[in-house]
């Protein structure tokens, strides 16, 4: 274990999960703060399809950030998906993060965007996505955001954040605001 | 009450607050977010001096966003500043923002970064940061981050998250990593 931690002297593995509002963002946040530095990154979104967000629209034109969306619609939105076309986008969303580990453009950050609802959803597995994890080398950082990380993720993560709502107005009956929520 | 809830059907204040990371990266993706939608943003920050974050590299390319950094040197870290200095440049901070509200820009997003920990550590009173939000209209949003919001300032905002440590590295003994903290 001590070992361990003398080799991973590096932060991994990062979640950001719970209920409230800021996991997408502050993911969004770090990638800006990695490009920053020169890193380069990869972001792997599942559910939310590819201009969903308006801060994808100045993301993409930024050099060094590569761009991935997966099952762009969420059966809770489009009921009509079959739940068997969910279950293969997102495998092959998992598939991207795979090749991502060994891509010759070596990023430094991989976003996995709403995984987190894939696995609590059951579109994924904890244990195939830790398999993946498994093959990450220390000099690759890993974010997963989504509510309900599995606790067996959280356990080997080395920085997990909790999103706790402490008030959000959709409680109050206000409806997603542009420009603020997406 | 009701009549003051259907003016403002609309999310005005917004707080990212608690001990975990994602407080200041989450304001970065919703300055990013803004700026998608073709927003005007006004960045107001405190105590970490222009060139602390690197996402600030990008986000001053971008075109209608305006950042301001004050206090750029915390007594935390450097204890010879005089307290009495801060509290000056705390002010301007505020004047500042008192004045992006009425400027002609017309800015649609205002982030106070870090002025919850200005009121924390009494460079700022609630009272004086809420005599200028009493002057905010309801078509501007303003973020305010920093751990330690006050209660006065949680009960009055419209959204309130709270970015919790379920675990960090720090706490392991391993320091701020650039990239992802910085």
């Amino acid at each position: 274990m001590l070992v361990e931690c003398y080799i991973r002297s590096f932060i991994v593995l990062l979640i950001n999960t719970g209920n409230g509002k800021g996991k997408t963002t502050a993911a969004m946040g770090q990638i800006l703060r990695s490009l920053g530095r020169g890193w380069k990154v990869c972001l792997i979104q599942l559910f939310k399809g590819e201009a969903f967000y308006a801060e994808q629209k100045i993301l993409t034109t930024l050099p060094h950030l590569d761009f991935y969306s997966y099952a762009p619609r969420h059966p809770f939105c489009f009921p009509e998906v079959p739940k068997q076309q969910v279950r293969r986008e997102c495998l092959k969303a998992l598939d991207r993060f795979a090749t991502a580990l060994k891509s010759k453009k070596r990023y430094q950050l991989i976003v996995l965007e709403e995984f987190n609802i894939a696995m609590r959803e059951k579109y994924l597995t904890y244990r195939e996505l830790a398999s993946v994890i498994d093959t990450v080398p220390s000099n690759i950082h890993v974010i997963i955001t989504g509510r309900g990380a599995p606790k067996q993720l959280i356990a080997r993560a080395d920085l997990v954040t909790e999103m706790k709502e402490i008030k959000h107005p959709f409680n109050k009956g206000i409806t997603a605001q542009k420009g603020i929520e997406f």
